[in-house]
């Protein structure tokens, strides 16, 4: 088991990276101070593959679960399912020194999160993310949400977890698809922020799709203590944390315009990724030779590179537009600058679609 | 003008009390860096009074104002109006940096604060609270909440305003009946922290009730200074906060117990006051002459003190034990050990309705 911790003065905790840390959770658990009753936020196919396993740990730890489940689908993260887990949570007899443990991806750790940061003002929040794309990325640096007709994410608070599990046996259950697709983030921080990452992703791909456990461990942890390191210097994203944006300008753009049903998150985030990178060769920050083992490491693993040519490019650029990180027409793009470094350009998204017209 | 500063390191903001702020909003917030699109939320009856005034303010300091109107009442502070203030502060265009200002009582303030602290995960918030009791609570401290049916303030954040301009000038037009249950907020003050204050309010009360600018200014500044200082010593009510719950068990009770129908908040927690210093007598930490000039400044200020004899009391230890601070079925009581001065003790609802059962 690895073990990152994410700095943040009173708010640190730690995420534990590894094997057989589900049937150990209500340890984990007790050990950082959860007593009594704990409210269990899941999703049915979730539940069904890991509550008993959860609930039995949580039982042999003195802890009294109740369950909350919330049905499976990003377009459940509203506030219309966040007002029904209040119920739950008040049913349920939670108070303010009672626990709220997420179990589940994504859309599971953002609305319990944001449930846990306002039910009675606040209670403490444990994530056991199930997929990998919550390991690496949701774990990490407290953005909790819920989505409004109008975008994604657009009502959240930022509110930090004490306790992250990611258990890396747990990914055996998960799609292929799902799998592949929570690697573009791995790759994501091994190209802005860490070239040994990157070079361990190229040697090491094989090993990680076949789920060989010591490799995925270490790739995890990295990932997130890259994050960690980045979430630590800028916790509310007044600045540098924009830098995980990358590929995510376009990738945003592209599920927004497909209305979040064509493309995994990570689909198009490997398409942003291949944009931001094109880009960064055209901006002459990024090298060829770089470029072209960024395209081959994304192929490698099964991902996207292209803008399927049926997509409007008008519509992209509407969409990059209305991105709540826009400010005055331009957004912060974040361009490579060679594989592990990075360069902000403010860029309208005309423009940024126009380069990428033969991409 | 008197300025109260809430001291929280980087989240510390100004409290401006005195007359004629409102007229000049636009150029106070200009100074604490608000620019651009400002959302003021706010109701029909204080819209109808002061809105006018405020818009012209923030126009002529260059600020791009836009209306959110919520309606009146406790009943309407709830996650549908929330849900509807969204999506008004999303079709009003605000981003990021922009500010939301509340523009009204403990209804505008605890609900548009929560949509700031929640809204993109938060944008500034500035409050003009234009009840005494707004202006002498709920302007410091950061609690924002809405209402679940199943009690008040479950679902909330604790977030700091960047300011507050506390304009004594409005309070003329507040209903009597308000005015006057807004002074048990102040009297309760004046008997956990600062005998003085309390010497001050009896001294005053007549200047206070003839709506003297002056005297208000200084009872309001000194209210307010009360509460910053013990919120700056624990702001997330993990402890001392607890203090200024001072005849707010009983309040709350009383409030709970009559369906938040028949008393205003602060009539409850005067009768919540006058229960707590009994209470406080009894267990020969209050003396008898102390309780009398307790009861006496309440008579004078048009307060109630006694638990209607048509209350069912077992109605209110029921309320007691649902109250979302008790703990193992005791609720961490307040008393007044002499004016100015508290004591914590653990009681059981039961036994408070005991020894009020000839109040």
């Amino acid at each position: 088991v690895k073990t990152v911790t994410v700095g943040l003065d009173a708010r640190s905790y730690p995420i534990h990276v590894g094997r057989e840390l589900l049937p150990r959770a209500g340890e984990y658990l007790a050990q950082a101070g959860c007593r009594g009753r704990v409210a269990v936020v899941t999703n049915p196919t979730v539940a069904a593959l890991y509550l008993p396993a959860l609930a039995r740990s949580l039982s042999e730890a003195g802890l009294d679960a109740r369950e909350v489940v919330i049905p499976d689908g990003e377009e459940h993260k509203n506030l219309r399912t966040l007002g029904a887990v209040y119920d739950q949570l008040i049913r349920a007899g939670l108070e303010r020194g009672s626990w709220i443990v997420a179990l589940g991806g994504g859309v599971v750790g953002d609305l319990a999160g944001f449930a846990a940061a306002t039910f009675l003002r606040g209670v403490a929040f444990a994530q056991i993310p199930t997929t990998l794309l919550a390991q690496v990325d949701a774990s990490v640096g407290g953005k909790t949400a819920v989505n409004h007709r109008a975008g994604k994410n657009l009502i959240g608070a930022f509110y930090q977890p004490r306790l992250v599990l990611a258990d890396v046996d747990v990914l055996r259950t998960l799609p292929r698809r799902e799998f592949v697709a929570g690697l573009s983030e791995v790759i994501k921080y091994g190209i802005i922020e860490d070239a040994e990452l990157f070079r361990a992703l190229e040697n090491d791909l094989g090993a990680l799709l076949a789920m060989n456990s010591e490799r995925l461990t270490a790739v995890i942890a990295a990932s997130c203590a890259i994050k960690a390191k980045v979430v630590e210097s800028d916790e509310r994203e007044e600045d540098y944390r924009a830098v995980l944006n990358f590929g995510h300008t376009v990738g945003h753009a592209l599920e927004a315009a497909t209305a979040y049903r064509r493309f995994l998150h990570g689909e198009a985030v490997a398409i942003g990724i291949a944009a931001a990178s094109r880009i960064s060769v055209e901006e002459n920050l990024l090298a060829e030779t770089e470029f072209a083992r960024i395209l081959e490491l994304l192929a490698k693993a099964g991902l996207p590179a292209t803008i399927p040519a049926d997509i409007d490019r008008d519509k992209l650029v509407r969409k990059m537009e209305v991105d709540k990180k826009a400010t005055g027409g331009k957004v912060r793009f974040v361009l490579c600058a060679g594989i592990g470094r990075t360069r902000f350009h403010w860029l309208e998204p005309r423009a940024i679609a126009a380069k990428l017209k033969d991409a």
